[in-house]
């Protein structure tokens, strides 16, 4: 495989995250269509002003999905769409090596030796 | 599992995308030690000054070695810690979700529509 390291496609999935909300909320759509209300309290720290610019992004990316019902039950939703949930595995990879190698990564920290 | 989403440990790994040249250089340490002069070849579009940085902050991560030879061969060498051996694995998933979708993802950027 040609060895790419920079200024290229491989950088997207990487620049997709460095924004720290955008995986938060993606990961936090993986189990299905959520409110923006449902978000808030499903994702810790997130205000009302952040979760609405991170929306915007993410349905600009083309990875979320708004969804408007009328009535008789009128509600705004957001959904991944089928290029956000086929980033859910990058995502989770991260996930697993957090939680696997978590604590081992802090506990080699050389900087807290004073 | 209990849907932690922020401030908490799996954001460890998301933080450290967090730097944009962070995984290009663990990318490039991965097939073996490489001095300064070899990786600022090996990678396109990176300073001195910022590579050092990087290699530094990724040695205080303990996700890199640094290792110096004495006489007859006096060297500098830099090489993946096995930690930072781990994290290539959630670096590939990212380069491999960018290049299967990345040409989709740029398609249906929805910014560009004027």
């Amino acid at each position: 495989m040609e060895r790419v390291l920079a200024d290229c496609r491989s950088r997207i999935g990487f620049d997709l995250l460095g924004n720290t909300w955008n995986p938060v909320v993606l990961y936090a759509l993986a189990e299905g269509p959520r409110r923006p209300r449902e978000l808030r309290t499903e994702i810790g720290g997130i205000s009302a002003k952040v979760l609405t610019e991170t929306l915007r992004r993410l349905e600009g990316y083309a990875l979320v999905e708004r969804r408007t019902y009328a009535p008789p039950s009128p509600r705004v939703e957001y959904a991944l769409s089928e290029l956000g949930r086929s980033f859910l595995e990058p995502i989770r990879a991260l996930g697993r090596w957090s939680a696997e190698y978590g604590d081992a990564f802090v506990a080699a920290q050389r900087w807290d030796e004073g």
